[in-house]
């Protein structure tokens, strides 16, 4: 198989057996025409969009009707985990369709309950008991609502820096652009900045300066806010779409003993993080801290099924011991959904993803990425952690101003939009958002395609370079 | 096979060919401790709750660990309408999850776009796109902001008798004492009353005065409200968990006429209702009314993968042509779930369901329920349409006092839990709601099936004609 197939038909199978003949033109009109007839599209406005029709997924890669593949470099919304197609997960999901497709949460059942025990088997601490749902912003909500009922309290705090997900509460607790359109929201959610050393919000030029200014303020907001006021601080433990920012040393502890102090419950978001994207099971283990509350979503089965959920410390387990937990949604715990996760388990226990993971990001990533700083002018700061990293881009080193300006949008945004391009055209679908480039792409990937993926990227920063100075 | 089966191991096969070997103490004894130590329940106080584990199903049949098989006239919660293991969608599961199990929102997808055309193929008027969500909470959630967002109103009117989902906005919207413990949600949620003929809150004593006066308390709500302000009214077609109350002629063309009216947006909320339990693709086919937004989710797939969504009019769908819509969710267009929405289409044409559930529904469930009015002192009322009826039990039919109170817990419940043992010792899972029993099973079941069921609850009321005066 070439990268990019030829405009003469080319018949191929993947590892399943699943036959394509490509290019497939009448295929892909079909699948645009229904699209753009009928299916109305997330974030964006209807007819400013060109969906692109994919017709299959391998591994690392996905391709179109035209035969052109992509080395899928932001495991669609960093979501895939274990690749496309992967066959332990696609036989998982074959056989527990053929056993028992659904069952309601009020019942309890094998997969369920086997996928709940081997979270809990890898969660930090006494976080033992798990609480599933359809994805990541209602994992978020329903956290949020156990941290409010357990305390007594309303307020949240929640970082600028930060996206929760799409539905009522967690767009509330996004720090980022897309809460604004949904304002006024949650009148109990107030927000406040997280450490960035790189655009400091603290005027900090050090790691432990920044660690100690941020705790400094996130105390001042919680004291004037009103401590007894305050459920819960949601926090991504490395933010993820907003920047991959890794928290500097001592930050996370640091959070912890304010929410100690200040009878706090601390709710770490582990959506994108979670489930060996950093080389851990969770994020938080690479910082020695121990949330409440951890939630979750896609890596937790690459999200072959909608799945996600909150993992629930003894003291906020046993606080619903006799009073209702009062929340709940029609397909909480999904047999499909955990049956792919279990197989999830598997994978990653019998294929050593964590040690890959952790492998691939500080041998091959890590070197190459911090190598281009030397030969990118566009490269403000490069910044991650396992199989999940920054690239910074600006129009000037010095002044550090972004290569587009926050949220731009149209032409302001062009000059990303020409890096993504050329990308594309390469055969490499990147994960762009403001002025970065993020990399994470799925962890089985080959260390062949991700050294031919990087060198894709470079390629594509030389766009870039042009506008710096 | 036997309905139950003898406490000797059985080995019986359901029609996959998957076998089982009951009673198995040990399966059982372990889901068990998996679900107490791991599994966080919805809607519940942990240590007051005993789920059964239930080892498989087969159409409109499932069954536990001991061998010991139900009717499930439940449809699980009112998802299962195409009944347990359907064959088609098992196999449009299994194909698409070799195929492409998950592909990101972004992206145009062969099953996605196809559904989406099915869909807007079955609904009314102009609703001619369709945005995916993961089920009904969400799928409220995103039609009231689509609503918001088109009229830049932001007060929403909802029924208190009415249950729109567990999360943010949809809890704010439920009328229902499931929102009480999540006060104060949404303060631009208002609630109003809708039509209950049996137990009028407008002194109502005929179908007609009923809609007349619950059109008027409407339009008196809007305009002092204030009508300038109002987005949307939610509303299910027929309120399903609250009372399977269906609305007397007239009323929901009232409801389209106010909101003509007054500029605001009708959301049918037709999660429950949708995709055959009345007899019609939407319950509002049967009232003939056009909302503006339909909410789905459930039937679309009979709950096999996570999948709802909004029709959109095009009206609302093109203000967001150059408009960015605000929302979305990892797994929007769920590949997996929109192969079996795609089957549940060719199921229901192929065997012709909507007929068989209209059939059925007024040839056997309504004559007899109807019938057991002359024979049950404790039956109250019952009323539905299609397969979706609810029996209405009370302590003395002259003052039509409930055989519990409202939202009645622990001891106060009793005579309702024991009607529910009894169905269940008898081999039928029913759906019990305060003061009332549901019958919902799956549209599939057979005629011998749905018989045997309703002769089991026929004598489970005598459990209730014993508090009845
Ligand atoms: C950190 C984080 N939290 C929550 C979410 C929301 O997850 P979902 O889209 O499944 O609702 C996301 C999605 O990208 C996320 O990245
Ligand atoms: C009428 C109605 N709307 C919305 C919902 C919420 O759906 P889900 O539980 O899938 O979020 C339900 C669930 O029972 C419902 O009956």
């Amino acid at each position: 198989m070439t990268d990019t197939l030829t405009p003469t038909t080319v018949a191929f199978a993947d590892r399943h057996g699943v036959e394509y003949a490509l290019p497939d033109a009448a295929a892909d009109a079909q699948v645009r025409a229904d699209d753009r007839a009928h299916v109305f599209h997330s974030w964006s406005a209807q007819k400013q969009i060109d969906p692109l029709p994919v017709a299959g997924g391998d591994g690392a890669t996905f391709w179109d009707y035209s035969g052109k593949r992509y080395l899928d470099f932001s495991s669609q919304l960093v979501n895939l985990n274990l690749g496309h197609q992967h066959p332990d997960l696609v036989a998982a999901i074959q056989n527990q369709a053929g056993r028992l497709a659904t069952i309601q949460p009020a019942m309890a059942s094998d997969v369920r309950g086997e996928l709940a025990r081997r979270i809990a088997g890898v969660a930090p601490g006494d976080l033992e008991r798990v609480f599933f749902t359809n994805g990541g912003a209602d994992a978020n909500e329903f956290a949020v609502r156990m941290a409010r009922r357990v305390t007594g309290r309303r307020t949240v705090l929640a970082a600028y820096r930060s996206y929760h997900g799409g539905s009522g509460t967690p767009i509330a607790l996004t720090g980022d652009p897309r809460r604004w359109a949904n304002e006024p929201g949650d009148p109990s959610v107030k927000h406040f900045f997280g450490p960035y050393l790189y655009r400091s919000a603290f005027s900090a030029t050090t790691e432990t300066e920044e660690t100690r200014r941020a705790l400094e303020h996130l105390e001042n907001v919680i004291v004037l806010e009103g401590a007894s006021t305050i459920a819960a601080i949601v926090l991504e433990t490395i933010v993820g779409t907003n920047g991959v920012l890794v928290p500097p040393p001592g930050y996370l502890p640091g959070v912890r003993a304010l929410c100690d102090k200040y009878g706090i419950v601390y709710i770490a978001d582990e959506v994108m993080v979670g489930f060996g994207r950093t080389g851990h099971w969770f994020a938080v283990d690479g910082f020695d801290v121990t949330p409440d509350l951890i939630t979750f979503a896609k890596g937790v089965n690459s999200g072959y099924v909608p799945l996600g959920g909150v993992i629930i410390s003894e003291r906020i387990a046993s606080f619903f011991d006799d009073v209702v937990f009062p929340g709940g949604l029609t397909y909480s715990g999904h047999p499909l959904a955990c049956a792919a996760g279990i197989a999830t388990f598997e994978v990653f226990e019998r294929d050593g993803i964590l040690e890959r993971v952790r492998d691939l990001g500080s041998r091959v990533v890590e070197p190459t990425v911090r190598g281009w700083l030397e030969r990118h002018p566009s490269l403000g700061e490069v910044r991650g952690s396992g199989l999940f990293w920054a690239l910074e881009l600006v129009r000037d080193r010095d002044t550090r101003e972004p290569l587009v300006p926050f949220n731009a949008t149209g032409a302001d945004a062009a000059p990303m939009g020409e890096v993504a391009a050329a990308c594309k055209v390469a055969g490499l679908w990147p994960f762009m958002h403001f002025n970065r480039m993020h990399i994470a792409p799925p962890l089985v990937i080959s260390e062949e395609d991700l050294v031919r993926g990087l060198a894709i990227i470079d390629d594509a920063l030389t766009v870039a370079d042009r506008y710096a100075r």
